[in-house]
């Protein structure tokens, strides 16, 4: 079993330890503060709930973790060391001696400086070879990147080997090539930072309005595609070398407060043209397109179920389509209730799609879930009722798959109830495109205490409309397919 | 039905029209080139393919689309008019004038201008009230954020509506407050730019790296909290004013390029930290960390279904962590087939459940729809036979749901083989954490070839790994729940 030795609990600190002992490494921590322990707790707690989530097969068992105020205790025998001590060279120099006092010689060292250069924290080191920059993004235990930097005096090979274990622990390794201050990204956020603190400053905008005009335009972007690729597909099929003719050195016009400005030379064409046709010159611009309205799309729709950023913008316009329809009304609202209730109509989006364009199997039952939500909201199961103790829950599924339907195809469902009385309710949605039948759902739930988990009585409103409508829908003819086993002859 | 006149086309300007369109208003796009329908083309059929994925209700019927050469025509009678010409003073002046010349006086004229102050495009026009920047962002179709820039001569009354319209159409109307060279995203992006120029001349990184730097750290993070946010979230209980303390006018020293920088006084710290506390102050810093954790994770779970991305690094761990287990196996590589064969164990990822931390009903089919690709796989029946065109699709399933299971919790999958021979598959599923049974999953498959999407013969290896299984399972007991109808008596 690995183990990795963190020096320096506290947010970094803490997320490299998370990540390391997520993933099986045994973990010690050094930290000089006797509440290093207490401190770590919640960083662990965050990465326990979230990081397994990343992985569609489970972890390995978690290694174990220690504390330590003995450095030779920590760094004995390990197979990693990671320093995140604070930003302060004379500080960074005394803890990387200790621990070169007592760790393996062939031990990576990383350092999660984000200010000093390698060849800065090598000054003095008994063993330069082994230390190099591995500098995380918050929270470690999520974000994937890692800038390893490496000075001309450390060992290639172990840097090598460092970058191997960082992706087996699900990182992204980025070899930076050429030590600078700040290594890459944190350069960005430096420029960035500027400019927004001269708006703020000017009057401008707001820390708010800085930070609307990143995450609902740029920013979602930016978590799929960098700047140069993002460039590179808006420069269409004429590609790079057309977007920078338009563009050049300065986007439009030396606007910012930030003067300086490469001159932008043949030489410099060419380099940016030739590195990014290295970059993505494999796929076509369509290709390119394709992808990151893919991207785009399943990230902004993972934010609506948070109701977060641009996820509430689109819940927000979602409901404003559904306003004065029957896919907001309450059953009260609708005169006739004799046929069956449309409970969803909407297009089948990209992410419920695979590589053939076709709706996935799960996704059917997403959208037969949808329908039985909207039901319960009809029927006054709304998310105020939910929110004071009662609900349905499903105890029991049947789907039959008839037909297959394409991205952008617009599904309805139409919901009969089979019977509803006391606790129970047993529903059959049939999903169509257009008169296409494309499947059935027949679903049992149950009204539930959501403080007991255990069946309850719903409330008499509900009683009530559920009790009006199933009446009305007595009358219907049985639907095809109801009461069906899998298997079972037609 | 409302009316919006598209002044150019191409990327923005189709963007544009396709917002609209597909929001149901009539658009009219006026471009000189006679070719402008089909350079529209490509960009309507993305917005076709994509903007529907983002609201769970299906959009209005699109809106009439027509080309137009003659501006009165083009501009009579419309609501809006959003000018999308090149990016020169004179060029939009001119257009200008004639869409003033002709439209109605009180319909809200935008200009997609990156670069313009609305004053300057206010200049000599005979109704600078009606004129507004609407800045929008590529693809205009998917991004939520228009900047919108009066100038103190543009009719507020006007600007109101014209977001009123703006959010009716799914953007995030964003008012600018004070014209500004820019206005405020590509500010930063210009800041990010000259940066990225300097780093990819003096041979620090190229391209590649720079996107990388970008789309595998601060970018996630930037898809769903801007930047003033992410750093009070990460300047933890003590707030914004502790971690300006800590990083001042420079995140560290003043390393970049760029030169210029505001002095940190007191008033500054005071407006930041105040404007921040405006911001976000109605969240704790723990909530705070857990919608950032929530977002990440679903944002970037989605990518993993593109293998694009983050998303492609997870898949590279995730394969790391079936590598040599029964979950990467070929049914050849199991000595011993007698018992349910494990399909899936993960964990119950954070985006697979609801308000209650408790799974969501149709992600169990996910997890079940999972467990027949990986028994398929087994089979031989892998991601390289589908590409040769033969698969198996789902027909029936039926689900039982037992018990509840929260986010984190690690569950496992057993497939038992109920039948198997010929073209048909009939599996049963159980989902289990620990020894707790948590719902069981029938499922009745047939083997179809994927070009005519009919029932076909399946490979010869599939068809004996299939029976050799199915052989061995025919001698284990009928698992509970196997051949149940919905509400059928125990």
């Amino acid at each position: 079993m690995k183990t990795a030795a963190i020096i320096g609990g506290g947010v970094i600190g803490g997320g490299w330890a998370a990540r390391f002992l997520l993933n099986g490494w045994d973990v010690r921590v050094f930290d000089p503060d006797p509440e290093a322990e207490a401190k770590l707790a919640p960083v662990l707690a965050q990465a326990r709930r979230a990081l397994p989530s990343l992985t569609d097969v489970a972890l390995p068992d978690e290694g174990a973790l220690s504390f330590h105020f003995d450095m030779a205790e920590a760094v004995a025998g390990v197979d990693w060391i990671q320093e995140s001590v604070p930003e302060r060279l004379e500080i960074k120099h005394k803890v990387l001696a200790s621990v070169q006092a007592h760790c393996p010689p062939d031990a990576i060292i990383g350092s999660s400086t984000s200010g000093f250069k390698p060849s800065e924290l090598q000054e003095g080191a008994a063993r330069p070879g082994q230390i190099m920059v591995c500098h995380p993004f918050n929270p470690v235990y999520l974000m994937p990147l890692i800038e390893v930097v490496p000075s001309p005096a450390t060992d290639l090979a172990l840097v090598e080997k460092a970058e191997t274990i960082l992706r087996s622990v699900g990182h992204f390794p980025l070899r930076v090539r050429k030590e600078i201050d700040a290594h890459i990204a944190d350069r960005f956020l430096e420029a960035v930072w500027r400019e927004a603190l001269w708006l703020v400053k000017d009057g401008v905008a707001t820390t708010e309005e800085i930070d609307e005009a990143i995450r609902m335009g740029f920013g979602i972007r930016w978590a799929q595609m960098g700047l140069f690729d993002t460039y590179r597909t808006a420069g269409g099929e004429a590609g790079m070398r057309h977007f920078m003719a338009q563009f050049g050195p300065a986007l439009q016009w030396p606007w910012t407060k930030l003067m300086d400005v490469p001159e932008f030379t043949d030489e410099l064409v060419d380099l940016i043209a030739g590195q990014s046709d290295a970059q993505s010159g494999h796929m076509s611009i369509a290709d390119m397109l394709k992808a990151r309205d893919d991207n785009l799309v399943g990230m902004m729709r993972s934010l609506k179920a948070n109701d977060w950023g641009a996820g509430a913008v689109m819940n927000a316009h979602e409901a404003s389509l559904r306003a004065g329809t029957v896919l907001a009304a309450h059953a009260d609202d609708l005169d006739d209730v004799s046929e069956p209730i449309l409970t969803v109509r909407r297009a089948v989006p990209l992410d419920w799609t695979d590589y053939n364009g076709h709706m996935n199997e799960a996704r059917y039952l997403q959208a037969f879930g949808d329908a039985t939500d909207r039901f319960m909201a009809l029927i006054g199961c709304d998310a105020d009722y939910i929110a004071t103790g009662g609900s349905y829950f499903t105890a029991e599924t049947h789907i039959r798959h008839v037909d297959e339907v394409h991205a952008g195809a617009v599904i309805e469902v139409r919901t009969q109830v089979l019977a509803g009385a006391g606790k129970k309710m047993h529903l059959f949605h049939e999903m169509y495109e257009g008169t296409r039948l494309l499947a059935t759902g027949e679903h049992f739930l149950l009204h539930v205490s959501l403080e007991t988990r255990r069946p309850s009585e719903p409330s008499a409103g509900i009683v009530a409309a559920l009790t009006r409508i199933a009446s009305a829908h007595a009358a219907l003819p049985a639907p095809d397919g109801a009461g069906r086993a899998v298997g079972q002859r037609p």
